[in-house]
């Protein structure tokens, strides 16, 4: 019989990650992987930035939920490509699962690669999936206590994306204190904040996107 | 070598649990599991009802958080007994650590304890901790579909609180919507609507939780 310890699955999963990352350079695929709470407002960012950046990139996503396809579909109407995995209570994506759902592209007509993983802000933490930039998207209405009290999730992350930014005037949000806690663990790290609904702050996140895609390719 | 299967160690929590409960009915405590997403507003919602119960019930808090100790301190502030559980990384609470944290509390002196679980829609699912009651909380900001994408947590418990209700005219959140998937995932159970920080729907839920509580214990 075999055991395989916890340590050793992760392991495993590193190894897989890179090479799905391997292969995401190969065909000039840049890979994001987005994380965040249930309802930080994920799909809502990538359909602004995906609209703002159609004539410009040609993106793809992969769609990861517990149960359903509702953002999936979302993502579909804009004539994007969309996987959906469905873990069926598993709560976050693995390399592995990333690896059997990028076969399902042609990858050579994708220049973006969005991952959308599990709403959790927990789990997700400690599973590199192959990606270039994983993006952690934060509400406004979830609190600037997070990164205080997520650490793991917001120190792997290299960029924080502040959401529903029209909520402010009727939150007690302290944008310095979730900065300063995000700078601290992860100080190479950018921030934006958008109102996607709205459109605010949508055009300079999707130029910075599109750069971050352009260095990485070249 | 002993090999223990998943199914067994969520076998050994159930009976564990149970043991729990047993010591809760025994000692006359009434035990609530609050679960819902990284800032759905838990610790807020639980200011608000101590503070509306505080000449009817004596309440006790077990805190979980994946580091630090912020809620614990609000807690504490309203001279509340409190326990911090630090699960240093783990997603969810269960049975083992609720025996251990309640073995700090005079069980005598309380009437009511809650448990402010791991910020987290998908773990805290599968661990019953020995509680009467499982409230799982939604901030309107979250989103009016996610029972539907996040069914287990909420086919498990018998109460949803929606919060934040004060945002209601700001956001596109479909009350019915969210009503109809919770009643179908869990037809015996409540919803009550507040806006914790205004003290909106406070009262009634006050008068709610106290029913419950002198229901199951008397």
């Amino acid at each position: 019989m075999k055991i395989i310890a916890a340590k050793k699955i992760l392991k495993a999963n590193d190894q897989l990650a890179e090479e799905n990352r391997a292969g995401f350079n190969a065909a000039g695929v840049y890979c994001v992987n987005v994380v965040g709470s249930p309802g930080a407002g994920k799909t809502t960012l990538l359909e602004a930035l995906f609209t703002a950046l159609k004539d410009r990139l040609r993106p793809a996503v992969i769609e990861g939920d517990i149960a359903g396809s509702i953002d999936a579909a979302r993502i579909e109407k804009l004539g994007v490509p969309v996987v959906q995995i469905n873990t069926q209570g598993a709560c976050h994506l693995d390399a592995n699962m990333i690896a059997a759902a990028a076969a399902d592209f042609d990858l050579a007509a994708i220049d973006l690669l969005v991952i959308e993983n599990i709403g959790n802000l927990v789990c997700t933490a400690g599973f590199d999936l192959g990606e270039h930039l994983r993006i952690v998207v934060l509400s406004t209405a979830e609190g600037d206590d997070k990164a205080a009290k997520y650490p793991a999730i917001f120190q792997g992350s290299q960029a924080l994306f502040i959401t529903k930014a029209d909520l402010l005037p009727h939150l007690n949000f302290n944008a310095e204190r979730i900065t300063a806690d995000f700078k601290r663990l992860a100080p190479q790290s950018e921030i934006l904040q958008v109102a996607a609904i709205q459109g605010d702050g949508i055009p300079p996140a999707a130029d910075w996107l599109a750069g971050k895609c352009a260095a990485t390719l070249r």
